[in-house]
C-alpha cells in the first residue's frame, strides 16, 4: 500500500446536485457535462453513477474524451463541444458520438456522414456572446436551412457569457437572439442554460440543461448562498515533523522565519499535484479540528503547515490532513479566491498522483 | 487520429542539458531528478533517453514512482525523497529502491531491513534551511552514528533553499552546516547541489549533483543569461476561425470588446490542460511568425487569440498554434512571469489530454 494524497468523491453529492439542478430546470432534460475527466474528479466513475441515477446525455470536450466515454456506457447520448475536425468524421459516425458542429465547415463536413449512416445526427452551436465557438447569428440567417435536415440537427444550442450574474444585461441579450435563431429552426430542440443558466427565469430555459460546474460542488450564483453540495475532499499525509530546534526559515527563498518550538508539518501534496503555487503563505489545512496556516512557499511535491496548535495525539506520520473540503477557508471556493481563480479550475488542477477513491455518502 | 494538442519534448536538449550540467560540476557524479512525471514531460522516456546517454542516477518523490521508473529500468539507482513511511519498507526492498531518510522515525524503520536485505541501502537528508524534510543539525549530532552503518547509508544530502540567487548569504550558512555534518560522518559520499548549485563555486559541489529543473530548459541562476536549451514545444489546433460580424465581447464575463473584422483564433487548450486562468488577457501564442495576442478569459478547454494580422494561407482550421515555445514572449520563463509563478510549476501543470511526443533533434 502507497502513502498518498487521496482525492474522496462523493457521488451521492453529485447525483444530488444533479436532482436538484434537475428540479429547478423547467425544461425536459437535464444533461450532465463531463469534460476534462468530470473536472478532475473521474469522467468514468462520475457518469456511471449519473447514469445509474437517470441521465442519459452527456457533454465532453472532445472525441478522445467521447470514445472513452462511450467504451463505459454504450447506450447514453454522447456530444462533442469542440465538433467534428478533418479526419474525425468516421470516428464519430462509428462510436455513435453526435457532434456540436460550430461552423459552416462542420457543417459540410457532418453532411455526407447524415447521408451515410442513418444513426448519424448532430447538434449546432451559435455563438450569442462568447465569440468562441458557433455559428454567427448573421452566418445562421443566411444559411441553407435544408442544411439543419440533411446534417440531422437534432439540438441548437448557444453557451451563456454571464450566467452566475443574475442582472448581467447580455443574458437578456442572448436569449433575444436564440430566441430568433429558433423562430428560423422550428422543432429542434433547443439547449441555452448552464448550471447558471438553470436558476434564470424559465423563460431562459427551453428544453435541455447542461449542467457542469455545480454538479462538482460549485455555487451556480455569484450573489447567492451556494445551494449544492460538498463533493470533494483532497487530503495529505504527513511525511514528518518537526519542533524546530531554533528560529529559522522555511521553505525555498527563506520568505517564512518561524520561532523555536514550532510544529513544523510536511505533508505530500504540492503544485505538482495541483495545490497552486499562488496559494503560498495565503492558505491553511485541517488536522481534526485544527486549521493549521501554511508555511513559506507551496513547493512541487510538499507543503509545510503550522501545527504548534494541533492536539500531541493526533500528530503523528501517515496522519491524513486536509486540503480542500468542506470546512471554513478551504472549499474550492475559498481555495480559488485564495489562488485569484475559480473553483473549476481548482479542480482540473488536482493530478494524477492524488489517488480518486469513490463513496457514496447520504447527504 | 485524433486532433489534440501536442507537447513536443526534444530528447536531445535534455541529454544536452545533463551534459552541460555535468561538464559544470566538479564532482563525480550528476543525477537527475525526475519526479512529478519528470516535472511533466514523461517520467520514462526523459529517464530512458538519460540512461542511454549515460546516466546512472534518477530522484523522485514517491515509492509510487520508483516502482514505475523500476520497471522501465532494472538496473539504475533510484532514490526516494519523501523516504520510507510506515508500510512501505518491503516494496523498497523488493524493487531495490533507495529511500532518502528524513527523521529517526525513519532511521529506525529502515534499520531491520537493511540487517534482512544485502543489498538494501539508504540515503540520509539533513536539514539545512528548509524547515522542510530532513534531521535537524542538532538531531544529528546527538544520533548513535552506528545507526549510519546499520542503516546503510550511502549518501548525506541537504537542499538548498536559495541556490538560483549566488549572493544569497544563506547558501554559505548551509554549507557551512553541511561541512559539520560532513565530519562527523566521514567517508560517506554527500550531495548538497541541485541546478543552481551546480553553478555555484567549486566548495559547494561535494561528490553528486541532483539536478531537476535545469534539465527541463529552467534557467539555473537569477542573474544570468540561461545557459540552458529549451526542451518543450506546446501547440494546439485551431479549432474555429471566425471573423466578428460586428463589434462584440470575447469569453466569460465579457471582459474583452474586440472591432468588426477581427479575425478570432478558438484553439484547443484551457486551463484543464494547464494554461493557467491568471494568464487571461495577458499572455500570446504564434501561428508561423505572428504573435497573436490571448482575448478574453482563458476557459476550461478552449483559448482564444487575435489572428487579425496572420497571413490568410495560414488561417486553416486545425492549424497548429505555439503556446509554449523557445520564442520571444513565450518561454517557460515567460510565460511562468506572466501566470505570477516559476516554470516548474508552468511544466507541471501540463495536462493528460496534450499528448507527449518525443523527438530527437540535435541542438
Amino acid at each position: 500500500m502507497f502513502v498518498t494524497p487521496t482525492l474522496t468523491v462523493n457521488l451521492s453529492a453529485i447525483i444530488a446536485n444533479w436532482k436538484l439542478l434537475a428540479s429547478k430546470f423547467s425544461g425536459q432534460e437535464t444533461a450532465a457535462v463531463v469534460k476534462a475527466d468530470a473536472y478532475g474528479l473521474g469522467m468514468i466513475p462520475v457518469s456511471h453513477a449519473l447514469a445509474k441515477a437517470g441521465c442519459n446525455t452527456f457533454f465532453v470536450a472532445t472525441l478522445e474524451e467521447a470514445i472513452a466515454l462511450r467504451a463505459a456506457l454504450p447506450d447514453v447520448r454522447i456530444l462533442v463541444f469542440h465538433g467534428v475536425q478533418a479526419g474525425e468524421e468516421f470516428a464519430f459516425a462509428t462510436h455513435k458520438i453526435i457532434p456540436v458542429l460550430n461552423s459552416r465547415e462542420q457543417l459540410a463536413r457532418w453532411k455526407p456522414i447524415a447521408k451515410d449512416h442513418v444513426h448519424a445526427v448532430s447538434a449546432l452551436h451559435i455563438d450569442t456572446a462568447m465569440g468562441r465557438l458557433g455559428l454567427q447569428p448573421e452566418d445562421f440567417e443566411t444559411l441553407d436551412k435544408q442544411l439543419l435536415t440533411d446534417c440531422r440537427v437534432s439540438l441548437l444550442m448557444s453557451h451563456f457569457a454571464c450566467a452566475p450574474d443574475r442582472h448581467h444585461p447580455l443574458n437578456a441579450e442572448q436569449l433575444e437572439k436564440m430566441k430568433r435563431i429558433v423562430a428560423q429552426a422550428p422543432g429542434i430542440p433547443v439547449s441555452l442554460c448552464n448550471s447558471g443558466g438553470v436558476f434564470l427565469p424559465k423563460e431562459y430555459h427551453f428544453h435541455l440543461a447542461r449542467v457542469g460546474c455545480s454538479l462538482y460542488g460549485i455555487a451556480p450564483q455569484d450573489d447567492t448562498l451556494n445551494p449544492m453540495h460538498q463533493v470533494a475532499h483532497w487530503q495529505a499525509p504527513v511525511l514528518q515533523i518537526r519542533i524546530a530546534e531554533h528560529e529559522q526559515s522555511v521553505g525555498y527563498g527563506a520568505t517564512r522565519i518561524v520561532p523555536k518550538g514550532t510544529k513544523i508539518l510536511t505533508v505530500a501534496s504540492g503544485y505538482a499535484d495541483g495545490y497552486h503555487r499562488i496559494l503560498t503563505n495565503k492558505s491553511a489545512a485541517y488536522l481534526g479540528e485544527h486549521k493549521m496556516p501554511l508555511l513559506g512557499r507551496v513547493t512541487m511535491d510538499m507543503l509545510c503547515f503550522d501545527g504548534t496548535e494541533v492536539s500531541e495525539s493526533l500528530l503523528k506520520e501517515g496522519a491524513m490532513v486536509s486540503l480542500l473540503a468542506n470546512r471554513e477557508g478551504i472549499t474550492v471556493d475559498a481555495l480559488a479566491d485564495h489562488a485569484q481563480t475559480i473553483g473549476y479550475e481548482i479542480l482540473t488542477s488536482i493530478g494524477p498522483r492524488v489517488k480518486r477513491i469513490y463513496v457514496e455518502n447520504p447527504v
